[in-house]
């Protein structure tokens, strides 16, 4: 996949670096780690520091000194995340501001000017996450409201790609705009909405509205649905999942993008992910363990540091904690997609 | 300065590792920047993770990952702190835990058996920090007792300092233990101090009991009257401080070591320290500055990040703010000793 600000391998699992921040990492770490591709916030950057703001410094990438290729979601699930603050009209959603109450308003339109001026190379669709459960009429109903909006979002997004930050930048290229396939559980209103999207024609196409608090089969089960409706030749992505086994799997099923927050936030609360299983870096177990964290891995935490010493950074609550946790979990991860990648490389699929 | 761990160019900056770790620093990054010696808080690691804990990981430099040096304090400083806590006897000082409470008793051997189990290469007399302002009388007796302990903590320290956890590395060398100059702010008494402590023949001697509040132009009074009275073929370290304008004054007027915890704390609270001044970057006039936080700093934070972005950071409580502000602040800090050093280099001082 090539994009304005990087070549990036497929599949891919995209860090998340919600407020300019992969949270904890510098950024020369990441490169490090030959990430090619994060994960923006547009809700939360939108709300600080603020777009105009972004805009005006060259937008996210220079902002943030991450040349490498950004993704931008659509402020649509943070939004909805909201459930107590918000209002959705069929001209958008009017929200609190969770940081001081003030009153915003997100439309398509306003979306793709909120994603266009962070200068993202892949800019999401603004659609309305649906919630789970949801009664089959709701389902209907949402996914009616999401494909009305990515048809403005659209329309808005090829009137005003070329506004990008980065100006003649880039061999004049533009950013992408994404369409979301929603449609609750029910398979065939996600079929009816992969069909009416692909007619669309968006450069890639994601699916939404999982990892929702549905059990794991179902998600596989709407992946399962949905993946083969959307053209195998455009970017396919599975937005916010998931465990480092589900990751493989989606990506054998064919899925080439995800990202997830899981990596990151589990780490600053002690969980690390390893070859061997979950570790609960503050178990009392792990006091003097001179172990590595994941024996198999070739991180800089586990050719480094210990067991005991990641658990006692996490008990004296230790900022480098954050930073150390966080670091082998995205190796991990990273890990985990380049094994699939060989795989499938290897055995010619696609 | 040869030290089993390392050879450590001198006048030297120590940055403070507290419980095992630079507060928001990977050990790798410390490295980058050619820091050779870093304090490790003896008070906070006999609490957690425990220093017989870290005997039976190999020692402290083994535990953390650090195979440069290391120097310890005696824990002396922070049970002093503890001002409701504790209760000194000859026999040394009773306390209680910050963490829970717990009742623990520090004594002159007993800080030598701890800082020999954590294998620091430097290890510090057990002293009592006179607290400022103290009266004549208090400072004399405060004083007295802390000669009493420096010849009991040289005593145990020589007869077991060859139990360090690094067995018989290091091409058999054992650690050093540096004598403490107390006195209060009476020149008398420092000159007192350091003539009987001199005459006990430590391999290495500290000013202690600065930095506890007095006016600065004591701190250097009290270092210009010392100073002259300890070896010059000797290591000469004064604790605890200070600006960089201080550390580069003490310096130049023949100090060997220091260290503070001010870059790194002063960090972590937004301060950061430039060739231009203090910057207050939490300051909303830095919202959008597209400067670096100090346009005549080489470190990896001014070569790639702005002060606009170090502000949103901040703003945000992202914990990448706290690791940034402290690699700037620590390559600041280093890099005024380095200039130091070339200064004296080339005039030939010494």
């Amino acid at each position: 996949m090539t994009l304005p600000h990087a070549a990036v391998e497929t599949p891919v699992f995209m860090p998340v670096g919600t407020v300019a921040t992969v949270k904890a990492v510098p950024q020369h770490l990441l490169e490090e780690m030959d990430v090619r591709i994060i994960l923006g916030n547009t809700y939360h950057l939108y709300l600080r520091p603020g777009h105009e703001a972004i805009r005006r410094m060259g937008g996210l990438h220079r902002f943030m000194s991450w040349e490498r290729a950004i993704l931008t979601d659509s402020g649509g699930f943070q939004v909805f995340s909201l459930s107590e603050l918000r209002k959705v009209t069929e001209e958008g959603v009017q929200f609190r501001s969770h940081l001081d109450g003030g009153l915003h308003f997100f439309s398509p339109e306003h979306s793709m000017d909120v994603q266009i001026a962070l200068g993202s190379d892949i800019a999401m669709a603004f659609d309305e996450c649906t919630e789970y459960p949801a009664e089959y009429g709701r389902a209907r109903a949402s996914l009616d409201l999401t494909l009305r909006w990515a048809e403005r979002s659209k329309r808005h997004f090829d009137e005003h790609k070329f506004e990008r930050p980065w100006g003649d930048g880039f061999a004049g290229q533009a950013p992408s705009l994404f369409g979301i396939v929603q449609g609750g559980m029910y398979l065939d209103l996600r079929r009816e909405s992969a069909e009416r999207l692909v007619a669309m024609d968006f450069p890639g196409y994601a699916i939404g509205g999982l990892s929702v608090g549905e059990p794991r089969e179902r998600t596989r089960e709407v992946i399962a649905e949905t993946l083969p409706l959307l053209p195998k030749d455009k970017p396919r992505y599975v937005m916010g999942v998931g465990y480092p086994d589900e990751i493989a799997e989606y990506a054998r099923m064919g899925v080439d993008m995800m990202d997830c927050v899981l990596p990151t936030r589990a780490a600053r609360h002690g969980l690390l992910f390893t070859s061997e299983g979950r570790l609960n870096i503050k178990n009392r177990k792990f006091a003097e363990d001179q172990g590595p964290p994941d024996p198999n891995c070739g991180c800089i935490v586990c050719q480094r540091y210990t067991r005991a010493y990641l658990r006692h950074l996490m008990a004296a609550q230790e900022p480098l904690s954050a930073v150390l946790n966080t670091l082998h979990n995205l190796a991990f991860y990273l890990e985990t997609m380049r094994k699939v990648r060989a795989e499938l490389g290897a055995v010619g699929v696609d």
